[in-house]
């Protein structure tokens, strides 16, 4: 069985999905706890309950796994919910993400972040996607602020967002203050007063 | 000579001083091109040119090289310059820390914070001190607009600055977006005109 071909992890739910689960889990917690260059597989192994030599035969090496851990992590981007108006579009937005920020993912983005890790080429290229992938569904806020006249024709979307969220990130990567409704209020206010003055619309370019 | 017990690097110019000077930069730049996990300080002595022996007998270790070396740098806040309005103030204040932010200090925030360096207590305590005398220093920007009528009365020094700055870190840590006069225009016109609309105002409290 162990040694198929075959890709068992596919099967949702059965034993391979099950040990995958735990080890990844596992990695990310020993990456939390310990910081990077102090994980080892010996540790993932004894923290997941999974054998050793199944750890080895399925994953090469550290970096192979946390990548895969962090990927499988990172598939749930954060839908903006369409609440009719720009202002409470921004402020729900921001809550969602200080929901993420405040939980143990804000934990494992902070450790990955704060580590050796953050150099690998796989950890950066994660980092991009869910950059990339948040991008076209945030910025449907702003598309629809700018159909219903709330935000300026040009207003550039990708701009708006990471406003929005950049002081959110400050506090988990920087200044460790909590993450809480009222920064993600703050957040939202500013962000909208700034879109309305007409901030982020695109200038036709440098110097005329 | 090196057996004396007073201290030679307080002479300012000599040969201690320019060792010192000459270790603190290969420090950083090993940091800068291996990640912490990776600098020894046998590649420290080869970078600097400063014998091995001379470096063991001043550094006990690694962690309090790098944490001396951060210091050292650390040294010398942004001072926001007084041009006499609040849009123009914020402006040339974000321009500064993008200079700052875009040149070699950006680097080596950049790979500090990205390696295991990011953990040492040492490291946390350069990071909060950072902050901490950055505030007063950057709040004389809100004190002023607050005096001229610009900013309504209430508004926290702190939140500005952090909003102002915050997407300019973001870049840095997280998008490797490029750091420009354009950014910079664009975070202090954001910050201005959230401000102007009373978001940082202190609230009376939760719920009433």
């Amino acid at each position: 069985m162990a040694e198929q071909e075959q890709t068992p992890q596919r099967r949702p739910g059965g034993r391979s999905a099950r040990i995958q689960q735990a080890v990844f889990a596992a990695v990310l917690e020993e990456v939390v706890a310990r910081g990077y260059a102090r994980t080892t597989l010996g540790a993932v192994a004894e923290r997941s309950g999974v054998h050793r030599t199944t750890i080895y035969r399925r994953w090469s090496d550290l970096d192979t796994l946390l990548v895969e851990a962090l990927r499988d992590r990172s598939g749930h981007p954060v839908v903006p919910r369409d609440t009719g108006a720009l202002a409470t579009d921004l402020a729900a937005y921001a809550q969602d993400i200080v929901e993420v920020l405040a939980a143990d993912t804000g934990r494992i983005i902070s450790a990955v972040l704060g580590s050796e890790a953050a150099r690998l080429d796989g950890v950066r290229g994660i980092l991009g996607e869910v950059l990339t992938t948040r991008r076209p569904l945030s910025s449907e806020i702003v598309r629809r602020a700018v159909a219903r006249g709330e935000a300026p024709q040009g207003t550039v979307d990708v701009e708006v967002i990471d406003h929005l969220v950049a002081p959110l990130y400050f506090r988990l990567l920087l200044t460790g203050e909590p993450l809480d409704e009222e920064v993600a209020r703050r957040c939202a206010a500013a962000t909208a007063a700034a879109v309305t003055a007409g901030v982020f619309v695109r200038e036709p370019g440098p110097a005329s």
